[in-house]
């Protein structure tokens, strides 16, 4: 059965020029970028026009600023573990949102262990942090702020160029976990005024497992991890040369086609949850209602589970989620839809819709015909429905 | 210019079958495994299947017991880093030797940051650790050695199995780096009595950027990368499963034709050792005569400088690696060199030859003549030289 992907957040495509350049350094043996003679010529090259590439996309002033790593879990991780240690002695005191991502929370989870204290400040019901609670939130120990650009689960985006106008009077550094936003929606370090920015690949139809993160120039952080002198000193080992070359090319493309694609998404955006209530009744949606990603949707419905419901959707060849895939073996209410006030029942009937470049009107038809059936006959099995 | 590669340790070819299992990966959309649809069941069952095969060179008991990672050098910063943090409360001792790669060398160095100390074993004149320094080393405080399987400098094969039953005697965890043997030679974790087990697919003819972490069942260890949910909690992050299907199909082929490989690069290597003196006087081989890699040479030419030689090499289409690519960009003498005795001006003239399949005898003929020319020149120059 050919499925219809409404999970982009999980599993994009690889855009075939993307693969034919992945391909190209797989049949051509590139080498490896620090060998001392020339056959690792053609990959110190292609590092770093991959380097170029993905720099452009946010804007970056000097590409030497971009670390490539193995996804967005190791730049997070990275940038909040690497930002700690490396100001200790300033203090240990960071700041963050409740509804960041996971690799967010355990990361600062991880550090409390070495005693650093966490401000997790709270969103509205929209999800949106307010600036000025950050800035209440600051004292003379804070070293770090990380706030999330939008987020994974109800698509809100953050007032990251607020927040990082305060890091900077206030002289603390300013992450941001840019993961869902880099090369789908606008993003540019130098405006939003972050000192990291983490982000990956697979979300602007590059590999998965390939990400980067932007360390502002004179940004004190250690590495993750220690060995060679790759990556300017910041990132020790031999490079996933396949999938820099495969992110760098993706990075080309999302940004000449961004505003077609934001579009493209938009229009589907809008068709589904114009049309939604001719199909169903009792249900949330989620997140910000203009401040959102243009290719997100998450709904809450009531009554049911949205874990029977992506399993009935599959059945259908429909594939969506109920929140992020590095989410889904941990079976817990989301913390994120507790955070915007949502009772455990109604964050049990979560769905979360990512729109893809491929998606059309006519997936969004049956999708919404589908779901309908979907939820009826769930809701008619369910013991908190009445009718 | 068609280049003979004689520095198989910095960059391998990538056997043509792990090629197509790859391309496979990247035009078939394989999804991502921790998706809760059926779009990422192909990434689930691809991933699994993969970690049997790496498992099955190793000898692992538990495929489970295999982590992927993005390298050598994030295994080797997993294992000791993980260890050192999860055992603390046991005590911050660690021994070592002092020819390990630098991903171990500067992973202890960082943690001697938290006030971990670390006994650095010296070797003989081969390379060689003696165990029973190691045991000697061992006090009541420590928790971790690591110990290397085979130096990537002078391919010397340590005395793992001794060691492992020291640790074992003693209850002390063990690690092993063992990133230049696992596909090349026999390794046997549980022969070895290692507890964890550091390696990489691109020495075996796999992808760079992907590699394992054996950890055996029960070892108290964190993870470098908090987040979600995957790798069986061991390590966040969404799968580069390009390079995992890569390095599980080049883990088949390392098990299946690891005699024939030993036995072409050991012809080569014997041919190679035995018409030198034909060509070239005053030079020091390094390394264990009989324990080593049998894919390995380091050669020490006496009155000239090693980076000369790699250079003029490389004009004449040969490559060739003073050390590894890793330490290129750093310009010292090698610690490794230096630590079997060798003067200073000694360790500047040593290089590095490492076979690998495609290499021929032909090869070695035509490397053997202009090695020979080389040297003769940069001698005649060279301000230590007195005919």
């Amino acid at each position: 059965m050919n499925i219809i992907n409404f999970d982009h957040l999980s599993a994009n495509p690889i855009l075939p020029e993307v693969q034919e350049a992945m391909i190209d350094v797989i049949r051509n043996n590139y080498g490896n970028p620090s060998s001392q003679h020339s056959l690792g010529d053609a990959a110190a090259t292609a590092l770093e026009a991959a380097r170029d590439s993905v720099s452009a996309l946010i804007n970056c002033p000097v590409s030497k600023e971009i670390v490539f790593t193995s996804g967005g879990t190791e730049s997070v991780n990275h940038a909040i573990k690497g930002v700690a240690f490396a100001k200790a002695d300033k203090g240990k005191h960071i700041i963050t949102s409740n509804i960041e991502h996971n690799a967010v929370i355990r990361s600062l989870k991880r550090l409390k262990l070495f005693d650093y204290n966490v401000t997790s400040v709270s969103v509205d019901k929209y999800g949106m942090v307010d600036p000025a609670e950050i800035e209440a939130a600051i004292k003379d120990d804070t070293i770090l702020i990380s706030i999330m650009h939008s987020n994974n689960e109800i698509g809100t985006i953050q007032p990251i160029k607020e927040i990082g106008e305060i890091a900077k009077a206030r002289k603390v550094l300013f992450h941001s976990d840019a993961v869902d936003s880099v090369g789908v929606v606008p993003v540019d370090v130098q405006e939003l005024g972050v000192d990291l920015l983490s982000f990956a690949s697979n979300p602007f139809y590059g590999p998965a497992g390939v990400g980067g993160l932007y360390i502002k120039r004179g940004t004190a952080i250690w590495p993750m991890f220690d060995g060679g002198v790759q990556e300017n000193n910041k990132r020790a080992g031999t490079e996933n040369m396949i999938g820099i070359v495969g992110m760098g090319k993706a990075a080309e493309f999302a940004k000449r086609d961004m505003e077609k694609r934001i579009a493209h998404s938009k229009m589907l955006k809008e068709k589904f949850l114009r049309e939604l209530p001719d199909y169903l009744d009792e249900y949330i949606i989620n997140g910000h209602p203009e401040k959102s990603l243009p290719n997100h949707i998450s709904i809450s419905l009531k009554y049911i589970e949205g874990e029977s419901v992506v399993l009935m959707l599959d059945e259908e060849g429909i594939a969506v989620s109920t929140r992020s895939a590095c989410a889904a073996g941990a079976l817990r209410a989301s913390h994120v839809l507790l955070s915007i006030g949502h009772e455990f029942a109604d964050a049990q009937g979560t769905m979360v819709i990512t729109f893809g470049m491929e998606n059309t009107e006519e997936d969004v038809e049956r999708f919404l015909a589908v779901l309908k059936e979907t939820v009826v006959s769930l809701r008619e099995i369910s013991p908190l429905y009445k009718k």
